[in-house]
């Protein structure tokens, strides 16, 4: 048994013992999706968030909003319907609605329907119903049941374990932009874009991530020294980052292998012969 | 035995029984390159299918035409007809030639003389013939024969296998570049360049990607905040899919070896003779 | 025993072997984070740093500066004064006053603090203040109580072992931007930008780092066919040091794990308590 | 024994058995650098051509050429006379001056003052005097004596082995870049700078590079949708250049362990017990 992956709530727990009654029957379709109508829900429900993203988004544009303004808000309203009903649905049928209402899932499913009520008494808080997007990663749970889960699986226990040096690097990226940020400001000054000591830093970001859009960028040949050895810099400190997740991606690569019959303990080394936790046979 | 790379057509099964016929010498000819005209053939038809690229490129460019028109326009409809009795020569010698109209080169094929014969309908259709440059693809056909197959075959495996992390990956950057393109829009507004949330999601993708045109760029102190967090983000995030193909092809590397006939040990150096384990030599 | 990381004073050698007197507990405070007070000590700094630093960049701000100019610089001066008296304890406190002096934390420290009393007689080096940033490095060593240290030390450990690789590499780069910048300058000429050899290297440092921030770049077909050529190259070489700093970190991973007493396998698991190989319990 | 680096000369074919006469004594000051002469030489050499080369970029600044024209003149045939004094030299005291004449080296030596003397018939050849640049890989040659020239071949091995598979992967990568332009210049068309294919084919380069200049960048919705699409499946296709160097540099790492005693093949694997060129034990 693999541990649920980040941010499910605990299933185990909240399932009823018999399924026979009426709150019992809708958990498993709206909260599950190992049975028939359970999958029909949430694929239902990835089709309903896509299209209600897709509308917020639409309305955003000036010419869509001109031509179908009415129908866009409608359309809106029709999902924000959707999904406070849905939400309420939930509450009901759960053996502990705070708990719902506290986990991750439950504070996306929140999320998704507040703006558009707010944006009732303060406008323009509809761009806010993008949040709705969030509501995608519950194809993740669905994806459960296909073979994409172990990939998911291992992915975020690399990245779990390499959190800490990458930690320690961002730290010292943190440091270095704003050093080098500060000196082209003092070398390239005002009159060549580098009005003030952050906007330098947002200067070394932009061009420390290589990411160069060219709306700040050095003018006289000192900065552009300067500038070029930061970018030389910049290219041996990308190499850190990948560096940390390859090691980490290759030491998780494998893992899924044995588990020991004794203490059930997982994630051998691909040829261990005893566990690594009671020292007892892998078979 | 390797598996045949993707894409290629079954020669085994259509390749007939007596060589004699004149069907089938053409097809040896034709199909394959193993042989010193088939070797010729191919060869001849990538500096045909080169030419013919070039020729539609350079229509395109306003000085070229002007001059060369005429000259441009007849060298295509030349290739065109090459292609058209190629293709038909392919159809005639083949045993199958509904299987082989389907396989992926003969879609290629098709589409590769279809956008001539359409710009006669409709203009403008014949930038449409760059379609033709899919056929160079042939080329790792021909070097099939060469030592670069091994290479290629290692380099196929490897993305292969690391298609569902990477398919996983790319779902949550695009969650990932809605949230932060709705949030810049939001921050920055239609009088900084982003004019809608789709175009947020542009800037976003520009960004997050480290391409960084600098058509769209925050410009208010908040924005320029949230942008310089986008990007350190994202500078993490570009060592996933590095990491994801770089373990793949290690796991691939040596794996088409030989194993030791005496102890067994596997994963050799490709050019090794004697089992590094045993001494025993490798056949 | 792990050695020190790389620029911390040696402390062993400065601890004075009684620890009674005045000068002595004051040491144990500044110096060293492993008591109560330490840590304080090592907070409240961390703190007064991060201030300062804030207080400096929004100075340079135009309309900051303009409203809280006063305030601004009285908080610097307090920090200056404030980090002068901490600099004369260390000096105070701290056994061989010199040696402090000269080592890395002690240079930084000094120079945090010069910027601001040369600002009364030259003009505009208050900027430099932002030097105070590298103070922050001083986080690491409150840190070194904390599980991250470990990963420090193993990120210091590749960078270190690979710094040969990526002096060759970064020698071959910039060999190669000399030679790509030139022959551009000759290609493109003054006309399009490229108006002296230099600003050719400075242009081919931002593409082959893929920075490319667009202040320059090719306009006519044959600069453009170049600088593709050097792109193409550019992503082959930004492979390098991510390979050769991904190799190091592998090779560093799990290094300072135990050894099995019983069979002295090495290399296992971070928190394996078993030895894999012979199921000896690991010491 | 380890093979000597590509593109030096067979030192040992063309060093002359006695050492007495006045040319071998030229020879092992000039070409080698084992000896306090030698290596006296090459860094002066070294400190000439990076002063040549200096020289040679100032001149290309309008400001400097203006002041000091004459005297950087004046320095550019001081250094074009010594070194082709030092090339004479060479040709004088190699026992086969033709050989040297077209080794990698000898080639170089001669490009480098040939643009000087062509500069008398053909204006405005001088910048191409920074081809002496090339001439600093002689610090190669330099650093052999130290221990940098373990990694340059570790590297210049890794790279080597990954020839074909970059080689291949390049191919693919110029297939795509000439889709995606020819695509991007029909969906933009030459209103918003896409004004030929290949100036489309330039922009695909740019963007999957993730250089992006901004110099031309979509501006249509169809067209903003296919360039994210671009970058993405460039983000994804980065990764593969680096995961080839980085598996190729982990398969070379360590290789310079033991040696056969039979045979004397190296670069066998860390654990091995027996050659795999002989079958020999290692001991």
């Amino acid at each position: 048994m693999t541990a649920p992956p980040q941010g499910t709530h605990p299933r185990s727990a909240q399932r009823p013992a018999d399924r026979g009654t009426w709150r019992d029957r809708i958990y498993v379709v709206v909260f599950e999706s190992d049975t028939g109508w359970g999958k029909a829900f949430d694929v239902a429900l990835i089709v309903a968030i896509l299209a209600s993203v897709t509308a917020v988004m639409l309305e955003s544009v000036v010419g869509f909003a001109n031509r179908y303004g009415d129908w866009l808000r409608a359309a809106e309203w029709l999902f924000t319907a959707l999904f406070t009903v849905e939400y309420l649905v939930r509450l009901a049928c759960v053996r502990r609605p705070a708990r719902y209402a506290r986990s991750f899932f439950g504070a996306i499913d929140l999320l998704s329907i507040l703006p558009s009520y707010l944006s009732l008494f303060v406008p323009g808080m509809q761009a806010l119903t993008v949040v709705r997007g969030l509501r995608i990663l519950r194809v993740f749970r669905v994806l459960k049941l296909a073979h994409h889960v172990h990939e998911l699986e291992e992915l975020l226990l690399a990245l779990r374990s390499s959190a800490r040096k990458i930690t320690v690097f961002v730290m010292a990226v943190l440091i270095l932009v704003m050093i080098c940020g500060s000196a082209m400001y003092l070398v390239e000054g005002p009159e060549h874009g580098f009005t003030s000591i952050p906007r330098g830093v947002y200067w070394a970001v932009v061009t420390l991530t290589t990411v160069g859009y060219g709306d700040i960028s050095p003018e006289t040949p000192l900065g552009q020294a300067l500038a070029a050895f930061i970018m030389i810099m910049g290219y041996g400190i990308i190499a850190v980052p990948t560096g940390i997740v390859t090691v980490e991606l290759s030491q998780v690569r494998g893992v899924s292998g044995q588990a020991c019959d004794t203490c059930h303990m997982e994630g051998h080394h691909p040829e261990a012969k005893y566990c690594r936790r009671c020292g007892a046979p892998l078979v």
